[in-house]
């Protein structure tokens, strides 16, 4: 068998997330299709994160394995063409080892949130952020992020239907920056919790209108009380940047 | 009456372009309808550009009138909330003079055209940009185009049908540069003929793949003869991004 490591680019909206499921279309399914479309095989495609629905990629890693080994730029190509009209891009394909595992190798992985702080409505970027009309500090949700570096239990910044055995994770990083109107949180884990990031961003946003003062962010943490967390931000404004090996 | 001055963003890609049509939806449309719906009367809209069907508005200027003033922010939260679900906003709405027009008094307009310079399909910026798979020289681009600045006969550059009376127009800036997989077209002047930006980005990858040499580029402008123009970049790439009064 010939494994290849794959990054891809999506656009999540209309999917019901990475895995397959019986309720919609997904990422898994839409690659798995395209690559047995190309090989005649039945393929299985990992991941490196399970994306919920509406959460986008810029550069997912996944691999998959065919019995014949071809080119990668053919492996590349001929699943991109399988893969149209849907909203989903190989951007590189590479072959891999028979150990490389895109989700169990994965040592550490980057998420970007990414909100848009303006009073107008998104035209050109609906979909692909979540707008807040209230003038956010990013200075201070910056500092009020800070707290969550290291090893926590994160009860109060997961969903309460995560499947994880144990809320305690290791945050590596978090910084909050502004570009214009734009507002980015950037995360990076060796793995996350359900809905983590968009619960930590949710609550940032309460810090940065004010609401939540910075040392109520560690409050809420060291509670460890789901219900202590703020609003959870909706999954349009989360892609998934980086997997690292 | 009043008038106010509207900085509008939208998304092209459903819409037959800025001007009313009995064959489609316009962006003119939509916000005249909305202003209708918010002052109860039949409202015109003027904007600095007619853009064609496809294509995109970062800043686009327009001006309306109603007969009972009332605050800017009114008239842009009003109006915002009537276009609903269209991809049409009002970044900004300001009261104007009796004498601005916003078609009329501009003095100069700014497009842009970005280009993913990519093998891979879009999946993110489907229908906001047009991908070109060959490697482009951006700075044999950029050289070709400076030709092109100055007072000339764009008959080359501009489409068929455009409806100018003269082809002579004068355009003041244009520069190409490249931004990792992006390339940017970026044009000034006064005002432009149809089709005037998306003809030069054509040629202007012709130049960027090498077909063609950079005083090809000239020598296409010289003989002011459309068929001498390389392909039509689509209408997905194209940005009106600011008028200047």
């Amino acid at each position: 068998m010939a494994r290849y490591k794959l990054t891809l680019e999506y656009d999540g909206t209309n999917f019901v997330g990475w895995q397959r499921q019986d309720n919609g279309l997904s990422i898994q399914e839409v690659l798995e299709d395209a690559a047995k479309a190309f090989c005649g095989e039945d393929v299985a495609a990992f991941a490196a994160g399970r994306t919920d629905a509406g959460v986008h990629a810029l550069a997912m890693t996944a691999h998959i394995e065919i019995e014949k080994a071809v080119s990668a730029d053919k492996v590349r190509d001929a699943i991109n063409h399988h893969m149209r009209p849907h909203p989903i891009s190989i951007l590189s394909a590479e072959a891999a080892d028979d150990d490389f595992h895109a989700r169990f190798s994965c040592k550490r992985r980057a998420y970007e949130y990414r909100i848009v702080n303006r009073r107008s409505p998104l035209a050109l970027d609906v979909g692909r952020a979540w707008r807040v009309p209230q003038a956010l500090d990013a200075e201070a949700m910056h500092e009020a992020a800070q707290c969550l570096v290291g090893k926590h239990d994160f009860t109060t910044y997961r969903a309460a239907t995560c499947q994880s055995d144990s809320p305690v994770k290791t945050l590596d990083e978090i910084s909050v920056s502004r570009m214009g109107e734009d507002v980015f949180i950037r995360c990076v884990a060796r793995s996350f919790l359900h809905h983590q990031v968009r619960s930590i961003t949710g609550s940032l946003v309460e810090v940065g209108k004010g609401k939540w003062r910075v040392r109520d962010m560690k409050a809420a943490l060291e509670a460890a009380d789901r219900t202590r967390c703020g609003q959870v931000a909706p999954a349009e404004g989360l892609y998934f940047v980086r997997a690292e090996y």
